[in-house]
């Protein structure tokens, strides 16, 4: 199993700077995951740094509280896309979600879809503020609007990703929607739990300490030591 | 002291529903504040329902992260202002101040505050990721590129205002730049320390409370019990 291939490595917290962008895609490059999620005004830095490498460049767009304006959003997928991005991660509104306007936010998502102009698009829930009936609502909405991935969580709310969470997006949309673990994914097993639960891509900041644990089992090893846990934005 | 017309009533919360939005609206007219501050895709909404009340409408971009792109930052402003705000309270790019790319920093606000066209601009430094030596750049920066105000945090990073910051941020703006204090502002106490350290304006959620404890000291009574505080998104 190609773990590597299933992992967005996230650069996405608000203070890290044009070093630490540099220092995670070398990261990214070196252990070849499927791609960087960076923030929108990395996008240029990232490209270059990842061109050749097979890495692709993922960006957020109404990051982290899906509360821009659609118009905002699609100028600013535009951009991302123009800028180089070869996948986005957008926010869908939360409150409007809650409120159980299904137009406003499907017509949200379908904005940024197109925009999006072919590239894969993952939308984010945020499950840590819905019920079961919301997430299940947005998981529909998404795949209704032409989203390619669902995904649990921004990593900068009070939750992230959970078992119960995958498996109830896993099961709500269709098998062509891929689900995408982020928020708390730190450690191999984790990881591997997920994936049992049906998510098939993962945003990770642990992604080196994650992978050198696979490769030491597949080699037969033990564990490495658990991964000290980083306090937010995977 | 009208301390009413130093508070942005702060709406903020990425969950907050529609209903939500329109309870604070209702709040924020009946205690006369200054203004509300609401996402990006509430200002129609608190524009009409509070169209002759004499409270503003402020309204965030690049929140709250800060990094959005510059164009980005831009459309949203202009679109804000179209929409009707009053007031637009903007992140500057944490990581590239961080960086001490003062050129970025820099143009960033000023494409923020032509795309105003006339409106405050505050700027918000995002004070819990920065040095003392990178706040004084930041309100340097923030003065010579047309600010209004620079203001201490979004009340999502993981601290908001302090009494010292506030001391920092007047010392290092003239007199004209206004010092907006927000985050963990939950008390009159606090925010009468905070306005004598220089602080005039004040963004909250617990309005209510603040202004019955000031009414209520104000007739001769004791304080009113404290506030329940909340747990962000001030």
């Amino acid at each position: 199993m190609n773990i590597a291939k299933m992992i967005d490595h996230s650069l996405l917290r608000p203070e890290l700077t044009t070093t630490d962008i540099r220092r995670g895609c070398d990261i990214a490059a070196g252990r070849a995951v499927a791609s960087v999620c960076v923030r929108p005004s990395d996008v240029e830095l990232a490209a270059a740094a990842l061109a050749g490498t097979g890495v692709l460049v993922g960006a957020v767009a109404g990051f982290p509280h899906g509360d821009t304006r659609t118009s905002t959003k699609v100028a600013e997928t535009r951009e991302l896309v123009e800028a180089g991005a070869d996948e986005i991660d957008m926010v869908l509104h939360v409150g409007r979600l809650r409120d159980g306007d299904a137009a406003y936010v499907h017509d949200d998502i379908a904005a940024v879809v197109a925009a999006a102009q072919g590239r894969v698009v993952k939308v984010i829930l945020e499950n840590a503020y819905l019920t079961d009936e919301q997430k299940i609502l947005g998981c529909r909405l998404s795949e209704r609007a032409g989203a390619h991935f669902v995904k649990t969580s921004t990593g900068f709310a009070s939750g992230g990703a959970t078992l119960a969470d995958i498996r109830l997006m896993r099961a709500t949309v269709s098998p062509h929607i891929e689900v995408k673990a982020a928020g708390g994914v730190r450690t191999l097993d984790t990881l591997l739990e997920l994936h049992g639960a049906g998510a098939t891509r993962f945003g990770a900041t642990a992604t080196e300490v994650i992978l050198d644990d696979y490769a030491a089992r597949e080699r037969g090893e033990g564990p490495t030591a658990a991964a000290p846990a980083p306090d937010a934005g995977y």
